[in-house]
């Protein structure tokens, strides 16, 4: 489930925006407290080797180790290709949200060029938003692991009411013909739309041919859109600039074990306390892991995460609205003045 | 109300710039005083405890953890996150506002596609902008508590008159079929809009297929626009990524209360002047406070916030407006020479 | 006046780009001189007492405050604010540019589909081309101070040529019948324009009601691009985002007043001159203040800073260009073969 | 072949970005494993030569020199103009890949406006795909080194059935004519696609004339999309922005070999150890260097690189999709209630 | 001639980057050995003038200047303003490159609508083409150094065949009547070619006015982007934003040939050797001036630098092109079945 927090930082009090921090799901603390643990595991590890099991001249090499980490450590500017990738992402992702699919508009569209309350107009409707629909059911099913498991068949599709039996039929008899290696069969439903669109341009319910085309390039536009979720799908952002940022934190912080161990040195001015938990490196953790954790939410929003998008809901969402909405395709009210009516 | 300053900027002066800074409502210093009083007094009861009720020892101590969190507080890189956030969040919030919905266009093609002075023709027209905006009402509602709190039940908006009772119970009358949680009901007074459309086609008033399709077109891009309004208020930036960047300028400012105690030791040149209060901190904190401020309020625009959208006079407006055109369709001068003509 | 200077960058040579810091007119050194020799009076004053007023360990005190803020200046980092805010200005800049308003589609659309040299159809030309230009007219008049120094009342505006005085009490009449705070008369024009070409239709100069939506779909480009003008001043950015930057750097130069003084100490080895002029802080404040003046002048482009849109220019260019365009709409060369013409 | 991570970072556990690192194809790892070890190997020889070679007075001046060069190497910021770069051509890239084709949209318009289930009707719409197809192939060949190969001569396209003889006969009587140099021959099937599309049109297969415009308008998208994959190639980035951040990186770690050499100096305290492999250097060359690659690789994604475009694929996919949709134009299911309805 | 590089770095190898830095041709190098030579020359002055000019207490003197320079040369924060404008600028670069104008859609769309084999036919399409491709050269002109060169008058066009004789007396006809100063005349041509769609109508090449009013559209389409050439060069960015950022690369090397003058002092440990060649600075000074020229070729890349567009190469690619294309407007090769058709 998405999480929402709009209605929390409505309107901006000293403590709105820091409320947020109390939240658990969809957290930066639940994406990294398992990391933090080990990281603090491994640093505390080290640390007590230091202090009790090495000799006295052991101790002052690896002091010397230290300082010599703890000087380069800066070689790698995490805050840079953070900052950089993390826009990159967020444009990506927020290009990906505005081609997900709502289907008001195929289904008001509908309602517009394919008049009529008799049954047989209602059938069409109904089945061009189903066919639709099922046109994002079937890319869904390929990108997301919530809704792969909903419907894990096209059987469990027909089950749940998307498809009818001798649709599936018909949807299956294509593999036979052709290679379907390489070729998507999304496209099969949305034909059946544009040909249903057409057969009701034929039985008159669609009144001139120009709104038969207007209906198709609405059917077209709702297609095109779900086709790019695929699209990008197929190519994301080349694998190494992903893995360049997350190797770069990585070694960072794998790194920062050994350089930001205190090392308290006899022979110096004692100008700086043992505080025993390295306080502002695990704060420099949080932070910086927690950078990481929102590319990789947002890098694939299709996946389990809290904030993922959800498939799900959205395809139902989407078969409600479209089926309500082809419902009513007449049911305006009277004509009558308004309120604000003056003569 | 949105805090419109363009004016006073439109010549650059030396200080016309400079006098931005003495404005109160909307201002940076309404939002950040008193967080920056919080985190003074704070600041103040560490300084006092240090400097009076600590013994010679403990301030040594106190003092080593000063330097300790003092060195390291560079480890979060404040000016990066926020830098790239306020990028996204701003990029964000203009898209917002270029679909928050301006119903002028829906108005002037109601002109030019639904002829005629005649009563009916006008009442047409009319409501075809009254339900228009009621889709932008009924979204409104949703966002914005303001709206919220001037229209808290559907009987209001009744009676401010954007709606008639008989269409109330209309609207009311789809709840009992459907499961009302999945789908929204914005729909349904842009599908009214859209049957109005076909019906004044009907009855002459429109005159030709061609031109109610492209009113359509004109009610459907306003429909969409606002829906994408919603949309975007559905799935907002993944929770990490606000909280990220509101817990390392929290986060700084919290280990600065003890980083930022200005410490004399006195084994060493008194090189630097004990200024009793931290200018330069409370300058930063104001800085970077304001910074996250402007994060706060352009995330969600739809808040009470002085700058937030104001959605109830874009609602006033919009009401206003689109009535107003929708009632002079042909009132056009009479065509004569313009003063420019020459034979 | 814009200052174009794309001429003397052609073509690169070691010294193009370097000529254009001798320019004066909308330059950064016009910009910025009153500012700075404030600065600088500022900073000498202070400089002066420091020298000859104070005693010795006044003295030694003043030299601890400039050390404290020295050391503490870096606190606001003035290069992330400045970079990252000038690129969401710029952005909004060059978006407000591409929707000012070029009337030649408009005009070169009515050639093509107002057809006939009769002076009628030249008069609807004419008409239709004068009603857009009203609108960018009327908005730049609220706009640009420029404009409103131009056209003060509307009177001018009819003195000016662009509008006739029926139309102006055509015009007039609507104030009595609505509320005129909410909404704005910038659409009236718009309408004519529309109603015109409604009219020219009827009239059998525009050949068929394609070309009419047609049209009027250019009109509505037109009004809808001058309506985002509007709409980008009603709501600027957020009041706090630049007073945050023009806080930033004010404060940054205030604090250097005391903070760059130099000071040379007796009891350290002389390494550095005291070389009387602060030239580095000097180039600085040049450098940064020149930076807040261009948002200052990007942010609000409507103003009459030297490089600011010449809204005039544009009205007498579009009203020029418009009416040549609309009263040429049949001039076309004989048809003959072209020079590459083989057979 | 693009190499597709999505699947692995579907969910986000602590590991999943992690595990990301341990890939080979596509990787960091293998981009730069060469440059490392030449880097490596230069650095060990400078190393060996300080340490074994030189005498007392030239090691002390060779420690000079590296302090000198050490001192200096932030000069070049590489983080920024590796950032800012990477960002403008991540942009270009997203961009070539928004307009590389997909054909679905053409096959299905075809479908749609193309009607019948006859031989004929089927050839038209067959042939009007593969003359799409074959935009794509004549531009790939002249981008993509693997395309190249795939069809060295013309008479291999004809050969892979994407052309028939006669069909190449045709294209190739073009060159004598104008000089083909200067024009591409890109145009000529899009030509034929249209010139199809009105032969279909007086054939009767088509409907109406606004069907033929809405078919010429689906085919004069792909077209104009193919054509900027093409114009993108003709006039890249210019050279010197690409060859200042090669630049950056190779310099600052030329400068490196000598700079980044530990000299242990007898006269200090040893407060660091030689850790004879330069650890960090070596990090913050696989950094650096990887980030140089991502852009490398993304700059031209026509190559052969594992994450380049894989532009056969999407030639094989695309007529494969186009064929089959265009064989299925009419194959819809029966018109059926769907389970949803309810009476 | 735009130099073109994509071929060289189709395949990432090692050295494929590398390579890039050995082309001279619109080169980094190119641009700014020039400038690197005057700078090394001052600074050898002022070495020289140090090293044996100066007496013992000159050069402690100079020697603390450099100090005081060398401290404060952080001050102007070259990386920040150079990457932040950079992209900006290359965003501009991108936008008018999309809008230069590529023929192909105008002369396809015009084979599709105007219709026939007829010499008159031909004539029609050829004199469309002509008459937009004009338009181009007129802008062109305007913009462009290179063009201006290659068409310093109106006959020189008409001399190339882009015009014909009585096409040029028609059009400087219209001097007379207007004040030419405010207009421009790019829109001459356009209007022609919208006129001869609308003779070619009325002579029944045109079969519907739909198709005409797409004719029409794709003409618009074709002014509109070359209007916005004009329109980008009517307004740059301004002034103040390059100035600035020119200003901050010389000044900070005006302030570097003094500020980083190697100062060797005698009463301190020689920790670095005298490099007599400044090395470092050297490079950091190829690297920003390389940044600056980048800006400098991309701010108006019509001029005449070995990067900027090729406008007379494109003139003559799309009159090539141009009537290439509306001479073959049904030479579609005869339909057959394709290798692929199974039956």
């Amino acid at each position: 489930m998405t999480i929402n927090y709009h209605k929390e930082i409505m309107t901006s009090h000293p403590w709105t925006f820091f409320l947020l921090l109390f939240k658990w799901k969809g957290s930066i603390w639940k994406a990294v407290y398992m990391e933090t643990i080990i990281f603090l595991i491994f640093y505390g590890i080290i640390s007590v080797i230091y202090k009790t099991a090495l000799g006295e001249s052991s101790q002052r090499t690896f002091e010397a180790v230290v300082r010599y980490f703890d000087k380069r450590l800066s070689y790698i500017p995490l805050e840079f290709v953070l900052g950089f990738f993390v826009t990159t992402v967020v444009n990506r992702w927020t290009k990906l949200y505005q081609t997900i699919g709502f289907i008001d508009n195929v289904g008001l569209m509908a309602n517009c060029y394919i008049r009529g309350a008799t049954e047989k107009a209602r059938i069409y409707r109904r089945n061009i938003m189903r066919y639709c629909e099922l046109v994002q059911v079937l890319v869904f099913r390929d990108m997301s692991m919530r809704t792969r498991r909903r419907f894990p068949t096209m059987e469990t599709i027909v089950a749940a009411g998307f498809m009818n039996k001798h649709e599936l039929e018909l949807y299956n008899s294509y593999d036979t013909k052709y290679n379907s290696k390489l070729g998507t069969k999304y496209w099969i439903p949305a034909n059946w739309a544009l040909c249903m669109t057409n057969k009701a341009r034929k039985d008159g319910y669609i009144e001139s041919d120009y709104f038969k085309a207007q209906m198709e390039a609405e059917i077209r536009t709702w297609r095109t859109n779900i086709e790019w979720v695929c699209n990008y799908d197929w190519v994301p952002l080349p694998l190494m600039y992903p893995q360049l940022v997350c190797l770069a934190v990585n070694l960072y912080f794998l790194v920062s074990i050994v350089a930001r161990q205190l090392v308290v040195e006899k022979h110096k001015i004692v100008d700086e306390v043992d505080v025993y938990f390295p306080v502002m490196t695990f704060l420099q953790f949080i932070f910086y892991m927690g950078w990481l954790k929102v590319i990789d939410v947002m890098l694939n929003p299709f996946g389990e995460d809290d904030d993922d998008f959800e498939t799900n809901a959205l395809i139902d969402r989407n078969i409600t609205m479209g089926l309500m909405i082809a419902d009513n395709p007449m049911t305006t009210p009277d004509l009558r003045k308004d309120p604000f009516y003056d003569e």
